[in-house]
């Protein structure tokens, strides 16, 4: 099963990039678009509607400012939607965080912190990971692999002082 | 022309009908709708699409929360979409006006204040008048009222003191 | 019909020139002034009650801070007024947005988002669009070409990946 | 000199009134006024220009909400201004706060607390008192009383536990 | 697979009701438990250590406040967590949903609105429904349900006016 | 009559100086002081206790983060107490804003905007005239002279477009 | 060693006696008082210059709004001062926690969460445990209590699912 | 007795440094770690649980974001935790602040203010000088000298106006 990213706009990308590489590198195949709720509102609707036929397990949209993305596509799947908030030039991202979180009942998705790209990709693959052995037991090896390196730091740093 | 008003929940009603009431004091014929942005988005579309050939001339859009329905129609016509955030339980209307409001570029919507709802009203007769001058010519009237009424009571109250 | 574009201060010049644009390419013509309403309150006075009568259709007030300009523009005139909250130095635009948005009832402005100046200009064109079917047109089209544009990016990023 | 009150709706009447007791109870002239900057802003200029002449020391205005009222006499006088914050249903006040502290540099309100009646009265006279030694004294002998009032509360707390 | 949730204190069982209720009408196994990230450490520990061994899909942790169980719990397994933030008595449940959301960069967990019990529930059935063919056959009877209950006002309410 | 300014921190002069300059600049005589109400309590309570019989007129208080320095010389004088809450380097300033405007009854500061170095200035020199004639005169002017200037840049700017 | 307890209004007390039984529940002498840092400064001055001599260990200071009591005893004393928060009718105490918490460089205050006595007098008995083994073995003991009553409450709700 | 300072990152240590080096100045001796929440959840159980029988008298704990690092400690130890809520790229540190400050009754700590530093380090410092003269003596020593400091600036800054 792959996971799709969906972004609002191609500015979007410098922080989504982070959220596809980390699904990639667990070696779990991709889909990225840019689709617009508003620009593009009938190619979301096919995309949405279509995405579990197409072999997508998870959605990660990710948009900024009033971050409709993840609630129109919501509204046409269901699939589980990560809302990944995006911080614009303005109000450091709580704009796009309560359009996403604040979803009305009947139709969740599956909200990050601001700009938190890794996370949005690692969730993505927690999701698969309920079902998908491999991608459970990676995640495990990533979670160990994270321990280390803060132990690690630990370790050099409580010398230094 | 007619002012169309869309709420995203029945329990916004109380809210609405302050608005609803206002226009048709005003002779404007109104057009009254239940649909949702996430749970009928089909409706939604073809509400929004077919709205200017309805004859429509503003749509009044009220939504609580992650409130999206303003922008998902203004989504698919060009007609001014007004948009009235609605005060859920927390955060006081908050979310809803910032996902309202903080619409991206290319896609506007005439936000009022959280529960304006006699705002709305009043603002899409503005739009009205500005080609129709019997709209017109009644909100200078309904303008003047107002003054009036201060005034009367600001005669009584300065007499209190 | 004209659209007049009013700002309380030359420095939000930079932010209110993209709306002054996009309402230029549409052919529409426009007014351009510096007026504050705690200045030269006097100037807004008279400005706002000859508007209609000088051919103004809409009435764009952009301001920063706390923001009173859209709002003593509207107490003089029955135009509709779109309010473009600027954002100063501090606080992102929060208070300019409180300060537009939350009008008292009776006295409508129509709020977009913080320096949110393209939109500010498509919301006064799509009210001149009511009636005005050149201008309709004009906005149809427009549309139409935001969606081949995400489509195009949309094309070109899915192929990166 | 007297001290105005001016509030932009007679439901801000039950806050107003702790302010306008306080300066009555110093032996101080008062005047109550309804004036909106929005439906009777003709009212509101009369009132704020001829305000020195009429004998008015000190304004206080109280408004909710897009609360321009402060900023709109302020514009017409170069008598202080104090600016009481009212609490609408919605936000707790805080927009009427920004709407306004925030003032553009040039025409300054002082800004008390949000519904922060008693404050206001005593900002008033605090300005009369500069000149006026009467009330400043009553304001030392209010001071001293308000400590009295607390040490004896002191007393009997610390003796409770 | 069962769906656990577990909140920080017995005063949340209230909202978190709604979401048992929903996950149980899809049949599918629920386990509630009461684990305190700060209260019970270990105990939080144990279980989400043991939770995909012990047959749990996904986890909804439901806290009010400084809300650490979410992210506590998320440090121990790499099944998916929702985080429900609740509201309590101060700050509207906005402290609740930072302390959920913003989460570091390698743990993340899926936070739903503020009280949404009953979206905290279709989420994890979503979640469940990735690879569970019937949950989301009955996910996408819900949809459809819920769409013509909303067709259904819609019709009621766009008589009345 | 002098103005005096109180700034809690050498660093905060940038934005003092604003404040300064423009007392001066009406002839009024001015001291300038650093005083921490933390870290020099006792100089605080000293100043504020003789600040009339000083010949001080009003208090301008500037000071950021938790910022008490207004409301601890309040404590300690009847004068006027204008209150500039300045930004530091997080939060933008809202936090010494509310740690000004929100004194609790009895003791009431003048609160101006956020770094707003020329109100507090100008607010300092409205309360001198209302009984100083000379300064009152040179506001009227003041206020003219911005008038002008705005009218001006007006003309410049409407002839552009 | 006794811990204090100091609050700015008597109207506190019903906060405050939270955190006072928990502290003599403890069999640690408690000493209360209200003392406002603006009314009366001087009685606060004399308490926090002697609070050491009196045989006070902690300081715990309860107020509200624009909260400066506790960081107006923290000037005069090397003491800690623990922070209480409490919220007034508007603001929800986010103003009184950011006025305490705020502090600038050199006076620190330990701030507790708005409302939360309990954890104010818990954190004071923390304080005295640093050097008190009873105090400590006590707090130890408390530890495990609210343990087993959440391990109960947890076997109890469990069962009911 | 030690000082501990745990942080979640080592991107944090630039804002720690600044406590340690007010520890260490007073001759208290330290300890450096960095222990994540989340990424080394049983270093950190471990680390608080140890804490008491290794010589440490308070821990100062300093995180970002959704910061639980703090409320994890003080779920294992009774000694005094002290957090400092730091500012991550988004939200200037309120998400920091309030996952910290506001944890559950039962589990209190410390919070200073964002990015403080300094205050931390003294804050526990203060804490040890409950019980140890000569720290207390060093504070009261520095507390003399940063009001000598403010005394030297002001007189000179008195100067130049």
């Amino acid at each position: 099963m792959k996971v799709a990213f969906v972004m609002g706009s191609d500015s979007d990308l410098d922080i989504v990039r982070g959220a596809v590489e980390v699904v990639k590198s667990f070696g779990v195949e991709v889909e990225v678009r840019i689709i617009s709720a508003h620009r593009t509102p009938a190619v979301a609707e096919k995309f949405a509607r279509e995405a579990r036929e197409n072999g997508i397990g998870v959605i990660v949209a990710a948009a900024g400012m009033a971050a409709h993305l993840a609630g129109v596509l919501a509204a046409y799947t269901t699939l589980p939607v990560v809302a990944l908030p995006i911080a614009a030039k303005r109000l450091d991202g709580i704009d796009a965080l309560l359009a996403m979180v604040q979803m009305p009942p009947g139709i969740p998705v599956a909200t990050v912190g601001i700009d938190g790209s890794k996370n949005a990709g690692l969730l993505a693959l927690q999701i698969l990971g309920v079902s998908n052995q491999e991608v459970a037991d990676k995640l495990a090896q990533y979670k160990e692999d994270m321990e280390k390196q803060v132990i690690e730091k630990d370790k050099k740093i409580s010398q230094q002082f």
